[in-house]
């Protein structure tokens, strides 16, 4: 599909897309560059490319596709590194989290015959780094790009069957409503367990080994998201901030009724509440986005009494 | 252990006591008791117990051992409908997860020769029901007693051996503090998930399809815990209103702090929150509350190219 495939980061999304793409023969020859040596060598060390260098300048030449797969506060000054080395006709995109600033960021650097379409594979764990990726990682999850209008048709429809190479189903969708969604489905939430977990962990009257013990309860779930990796999350929030606070303002106007009829003790608000939100867990169970086991099936234990 | 155990409710929690209970021996005869005859049809066609019956003031007699496994907003009116068939030296404990108010609605109620140790398991699943139980449910799980001083210490003894037969282990702790804890690890967590759910399935600007498809960004982690019983939560936060509120509290604060950090593109004070974060999930892992699988290991797959 491409002949030369340039992969700038190699952490968890970028290792996963070297892995997959290999598997698949989606590109002839896969390019890894990263600022580290360390990273490098591990790269090597897991055989996620063909060649491997530390200058981004020289990563990018000759290459057909160039996916930058690094924090989203990189993107402006890789772009001003790479614009001059591009090759007439490389797709360039990404896989950040936010997709306004990417074009934002992007597009002053890029030459005239390059194709911007920026990236958004919904998919990832709290683990970040060249040993996080596996290459199942974007099996039967969303990929959205989000090319502006105009953009080079073919360079669109080439991206989107190399994402449905990689396992992912591909929705092409508007910047501005994709940083909205987003800060729904996935900012928020990140934000809000980062919070909770911070709260929880400087508290007097609470001990840190008491949180840890009894955190079975419902908080370790949320440690989960808060276990992320902490430069790219600090990128997200910092380039998709209006979206964020329009979001954040929503989620506290709610959480100020909630607040209300625990005060008040409106037990009939609070199980309506509570009833209603059981359903959109369904529906994202049949999407086939969650597993249906208890825990998430992370305790899941064969018991032959119980199912007797 | 015991001669006659009685459990009053069978769902979740009711039905693993007695499937392991039964497994270990620790019971010669068990009552099962509940209201809706459909349950207390599937508790049979489970096995649950030995004598099912919809009559509480029946299911206690001769008891040694009665535990509530009901919503805590039950209990106030289950004590006065078994406080006078209840046998002398009976230990009356139940499975709630608040504890102060459990005390000041059964106290009442007891007879002078019965012991009231409450108790709380810090284990369970987003299902409910007689069938959602099974055996290991708490293996390896705490399980906090909060007698008041004085009481009994042969049937604290005794109710602590029963908890350990079940898998779990045992702690004692002051009912105020437990309520404390709960509000930070189980409350507040659950109060937030249901808050954003909900928040979430009523935009106008994300439409629900998107809020499922890309639900796996982090918001789906949300879900499970949103998607627990409405009746059992309404009663959990109408019985721990003070802790709720406070904790509350200092989680909005704390979110403001964020807030304003994302509104001033404040990157250094994000990084060094999101970056405390990452090793309280560490400490959670390494207490055996939580597996160190990435996403929970909900989506695990034997991926051999990677691992080579």
């Amino acid at each position: 599909m491409f002949k030369r495939l340039c992969l700038i980061g190699i952490g968890l999304i970028g290792s996963s897309i070297a892995l997959r793409a290999r598997q698949e023969g989606l590109a002839e020859t896969i390019v890894v560059s990263t600022r580290r040596q360390e990273t490098l060598d591990r790269a090597k060390a897991r055989n996620l490319g063909d060649v491997y260098t530390d200058k981004v300048s020289e990563a990018v030449q000759g290459a057909d596709c160039v996916i930058l797969c690094t924090p989203v506060g990189s993107f402006a000054s890789l772009g001003e590194r790479i614009g001059p080395h591009l090759a007439d006709g490389c797709i360039v995109t990404d896989v950040g989290s936010v997709k306004r600033s990417v074009v934002k960021q992007l597009k002053p650097h890029l030459p005239k015959n390059v194709h911007l379409v920026p990236g958004h594979p919904i998919a990832g764990t709290e683990y970040s780094g060249p040993d996080a990726g596996f290459a199942t990682l974007f099996d039967e999850r969303w990929c959205l790009l989000t090319p502006e209008q105009g953009t080079d048709k073919q360079a669109v429809e080439k991206l989107t069957s190399f994402w449905q190479g990689l396992g992912s189903w591909v929705e092409v969708m508007e910047p501005d409503h994709h940083d909205m969604v987003l800060a729904v489905t996935s900012h928020i939430p990140h934000l809000i367990a980062y919070n909770i977990v911070g709260t929880a962990s400087e508290l007097e009257e609470v001990t840190q080994s008491e949180v840890v013990k009894f955190s079975a309860s419902g908080f370790r779930d949320f440690t989960r998201i808060a276990a992320s990796d902490p430069v790219m999350w600090r990128d997200v929030f910092l380039h998709n901030k209006d979206a964020v606070i329009e979001m954040l303002g929503r989620f506290s106007e709610d959480l100020s009724r909630l607040q209300r009829a625990v005060r008040n003790g409106d037990g009939d608000l609070l199980f309506e509440h509570f009833t209603k939100t059981r359903d959109i867990r369904r529906g994202i169970i049949e999407a086939g986005q969650e597993t249906d086991l208890p825990n998430f099936g992370r305790d899941v234990v064969v018991d032959t009494e119980s199912n007797s």
